[in-house]
């Protein structure tokens, strides 16, 4: 068994595969094993019992949207009656921030790796406020949902299609250059974003006024490209995964009361632990004893070396997730410490253009006591309130050992 | 005489300017003392004798382009006819990128200073390749222009006035944190730019195709927003113009032969030099040996403390204009030596949210023998060809201690 051999082709695949944005389309019809009674959720698999307050109202906005529950008693009925099943999004190749709430009905974003050949998917980004993915399920959540189902989503879908898809590599790339990390900030891959699919939107829309509507939802999204960007992080990610013998990270998670990691050696086996409470800048009249545990999937990002890990070169993040722009720096420089190589392509010019730390080596995590460091943001510990602040944190060591006790046993080391 | 009051006055006004962009209008219609029998250039007066080969161009084309001559031998018969008269943008609260030929029937933009109540304008960026603003005058440079002026000027006309104007001090404010030093890096700033408009674009188009291709060409050109920016920055300094006693440098600006500059304390004259020939890097095929030397009024940048006084926040732009993120770093560092004050509202994330170096004090310039440092793009030295490159620049030292002279007679110190 060469460790080191298995590691670098997971990191090698993990760069170079080729995640491009090619289509839209209904959960139902594209996510490999979804099913009317299926709801797809952020993290490790979670129980109604064990779920946090946004996950619950996510999951009781989800099944409100879908016509099959009118409040979250009814919602609670169906999933513990099991005749709605909650399963991860990871586990059909789907990523959703926060609560990461996928149902049947839903539009969503599809990847297609280039390089090999797998599709992966994330539902569409709802921007701020009251929103599902924080856990809001009020009639203006779910009308908001309903005009991006059925206005938004088709015009996109044919938008990407006469694009004729959109490098999601190149424009990571990219925004890595225009001060993003691509996980808290999205800024300007968001216009980039904007970019690429403006002059589509205009051409293949039914009139104006439906093309400034969507253009205007975009624009005013500073975290309109999340999702696709995370999606492509998965593909990033399910090509590093499976490598007999690698101890690389292939996926963190967190569903809002267990943070998730699988490594690309192991499995589909998941190591959990208790999720931690966000450090970070609350909105006014909100403080840290208002917050959620940790949820959501994009911490896919910092997965594939970005988001938390590129902090260096997103300096004014530190406005929206507190500390200083030195913190940012030294963010990036401690993740140097756990991950195997530095990103071909995915580059940092603050620091030299030296590529983003990337692929956790569970290893290293446990030698050096180091965690992965986490960009976030924070949801109400309610159902139904939504979005508080943003932050950093980290997931628990324990995960990190156990997982790598699973691989002595299972390796013989 | 108090200088230090004269010059806080000056540096208060500059950055307490406001700039809106509120329209598009037809030169003769809008800039105060614009007729059909004048061009208006880039930088101090400048003859066709004395004049460059990009700027020899641009006034050919600008001939062609108003269907007053057909070649470069009739455009210079009008111009030393007398004819056709040469005035600087300049004198016209205009400016212009490269050669800055602005002719009557050109579109351009409108800026309010809505703190102050003057005006400033700038014609529309033509994008890459073969382009007037470099010196190239053949069919496709033509057609170019005219699509753009009856075509997209009147699109964007309608669309900034739907969106009831494009706040220029905020946007350079935002694009300064996102990797732009908002003089030859406006990446992000041209997308902020179509952000702002898309919608209304989308909403007020006679069609989708026409909407489609606006949109298209402003995404692909990340200069889009290079010529508001300028006219925002002229309406800075000329908010910072004309106060008794301050030796703030309220005009920089190049006409390809000479290097002009104007003080706040000493009216309109200008004090001008041989322009130095830019240090940088060359397009495929082309050397040093080709560059024409410096042009444009794009400095107008650095003169209220953006561009090249901004590099720091900027180091991705080390791969358009030479050097490594470290130099870039120091250029800014070196540009508070000369400079009076730091920037209120034009902040870098990585000098930990420090303002830029803001209002040039020809003191400090002579004192310590630091000119400004500039960002250029280079323009081939003959007539008809265009960019071959970009890179950094310097005014002669000559012309700061001739404005100091000059201020020491008119003052009596």
């Amino acid at each position: 068994m060469d460790i080191e051999q298995a590691n670098l082709t997971a990191v090698e695949r993990m760069m170079e595969s080729h995640p491009v944005l090619v289509g839209v389309g209904k959960a139902l019809d594209v996510i490999p094993g979804m099913r009317e009674d299926l709801l797809l959720h952020a993290g490790p698999p979670i129980t109604w019992e064990r779920a946090s307050g946004p996950m619950r109202g996510a999951i009781t906005g989800a099944l409100i949207f879908e016509g099959k529950a009118k409040n979250e008693a009814e919602a609670q009925k169906l999933i513990e009656s099991g005749e709605i099943a909650l399963e991860p999004c990871h586990h059909h190749n789907a990523v959703g921030p926060m609560a990461g709430l996928t149902s049947a009905s839903m539009q969503v974003y599809i990847i297609e790796d280039k390089k090999f050949g797998h599709n992966t998917f994330s539902n569409l980004n709802e921007g701020y406020g009251k929103v599902l993915r924080y856990g809001a399920y009020s009639e203006e959540v779910i009308n908001r949902l309903t005009w991006m189902n059925d206005t938004m989503a088709p015009l996109l879908r044919d938008a990407i299609e006469a694009s004729g898809g959109i490098d999601m590599k190149a424009l990571i790339s990219e925004q890595l250059h225009m001060g993003d990390e691509a996980h808290n900030r999205n800024k300007a891959g968001s216009i980039l974003f904007l970019k690429a699919l403006a002059p589509h939107i205009a051409r293949v829309a039914k009139d104006g006024a439906t093309a400034g509507d969507v253009l205007q939802a975009i624009g005013d999204n500073a975290l309109a490209v999340l999702n696709p960007v995370m999606a492509a992080c998965k593909a990033m990610a399910i090509a590093a995964h499976g490598i007999e013998g690698s101890t690389i990270v292939s996926t963190m998670a967190r569903n809002g009361t267990d943070f998730g990691i699988r490594v690309s050696g192991l499995g589909d086996q998941w190591f959990t632990g208790p999720v931690g409470n966000p450090k970070g800048l609350y909105f006014p009249g909100y403080t840290a004893e208002d917050g959620s545990g940790d949820i959501g999937d994009s911490t896919i990002t910092e997965t594939i070396g970005i988001g938390g890990f590129a902090m260096a070169t997103a300096p004014a993040i530190v406005t929206f997730v507190s500390g200083t722009p030195k913190d940012a720096m030294n963010a990036t420089l401690e993740m140097y410490e756990i991950n195997y190589t530095e990103h071909k392509y995915f580059t940092m010019p603050a620091l030299d253009f030296r590529g983003t730390p990337t692929g956790i080596d569970i290893r290293k995590v446990v030698e050096t006591g180091i965690t992965p460091r986490v960009n976030t943001g924070i949801a109400h510990k309610d159902a139904g309130v939504g979005q508080i602040g943003a932050g950093l944190v980290r997931p628990p060591m324990s995960i990190f050992e156990e997982a790598l006790v699973a691989y002595a046993e299972k390796y013989g080391f």
